[in-house]
C-alpha cells in the first residue's frame, strides 16, 4: 500500500468524489479498523497494539499508525522518553470510524458464524472455555452426555 | 491478494473470532465494497461494473467478483451465450453489505469535505455543471442573475 496517492483525476480525489471510495482510500484494508477497534477499547501503546488475537505484524502495524496519524484520525503523545514511547489515541474524527465498526461487527455475526466480538467471549472466560452469552448452539449435548 | 486463507488460528477462523476481522478478510479491501455498492445501484454486467468512475482494473474486477461469489455474497447467471456472458446479483447476504456502505458514506460525507453520492451528484446534471439538489450553497447568484 503506497503512502501517497497520486491525484490524478479532475475531481481532485484518488479515484472518484464517491464517499464510499474515499473512505476506503483511508481505512480499507485488512488492518486499519482493526487497530481503530482496539484503539475504541481503550488501547494506547505500541505493545498492547501488538498484543491482540490478529498478531499485527510490527511493519503492518507501524505503517498503518502513521497513515491513521497523517488522516488526523489518531494522535500520537509521548508518554515515556529514554527511550521515548508514544501512546496513541482517536481524534473525534477516528472515534466516529465506530459507526463503520458496529455495522462490520453487525454484518459479521449475522453472516458468519461462529463469530464474537470480546466483549461477548472476554468476561471471566478462559481459553478454550465456551464464550460467555455464546449464540453458538452447534450441536445438542445428548442426555447420556 | 490470496484467494485461500490459511485457517492458522485454533478459533478455525484465518485472523480471530472477531466479526470485524472475518468480515474485513472478505470485503477489507479498497474495491470489493465498491463493486457491491454497484450491484446495490442495480448494475450487473461486467461492462457496467468497468464503467465506474473510480476504473477498476479488469483482472481486480474479476478477482473480486469471484471472491465475492466464493463467499456467497453474489450469484452470476448467463444472460447470453456465444460468447457466454453473466448478470451479478447480490444475495440477501451480500445485499446487507448495505449497511456497512451507509456507514462508509456517512462518515466519508461528513470528514472528508467535496465527497458527494452518485444518487447527489448525478440525476440530470452533466459534466462540470453543479450536482441536481446539491446541498453545497457556496455562493449566491445576485439579483441580476
Amino acid at each position: 500500500m503506497k503512502t501517497k496517492t497520486k491525484l490524478t483525476k479532475a475531481s481532485g480525489f484518488p479515484r472518484s468524489h464517491c464517499p464510499v471510495a474515499n473512505t476506503l482510500d483511508l481505512v480499507g484494508d485488512k488492518w486499519s479498523l482493526l487497530v481503530v477497534r482496539d484503539l475504541l477499547r481503550g488501547k494506547t501503546t505500541y505493545g498492547e497494539l501488538l498484543d491482540s488475537p490478529e498478531r499485527i505484524p510490527t511493519n503492518i502495524l507501524a505503517d498503518r499508525l502513521r497513515r491513521l496519524e497523517e488522516a488526523g484520525l489518531i494522535v500520537r503523545s509521548a508518554y515515556q522518553e529514554h527511550p521515548v514511547r508514544y501512546a496513541h489515541r482517536l481524534t473525534e474524527k477516528g472515534a466516529e470510524l465506530g459507526e463503520i465498526l458496529r455495522a462490520l461487527v453487525q454484518w459479521g455475526k449475522r453472516h458468519i458464524p461462529g463469530t464474537r466480538t470480546y466483549k461477548e467471549s472476554a468476561p471471566g472466560s478462559k481459553p478454550g472455555k465456551p464464550a460467555h452469552r455464546s449464540t453458538r448452539t452447534r450441536a445438542k449435548v445428548g442426555r447420556a452426555g
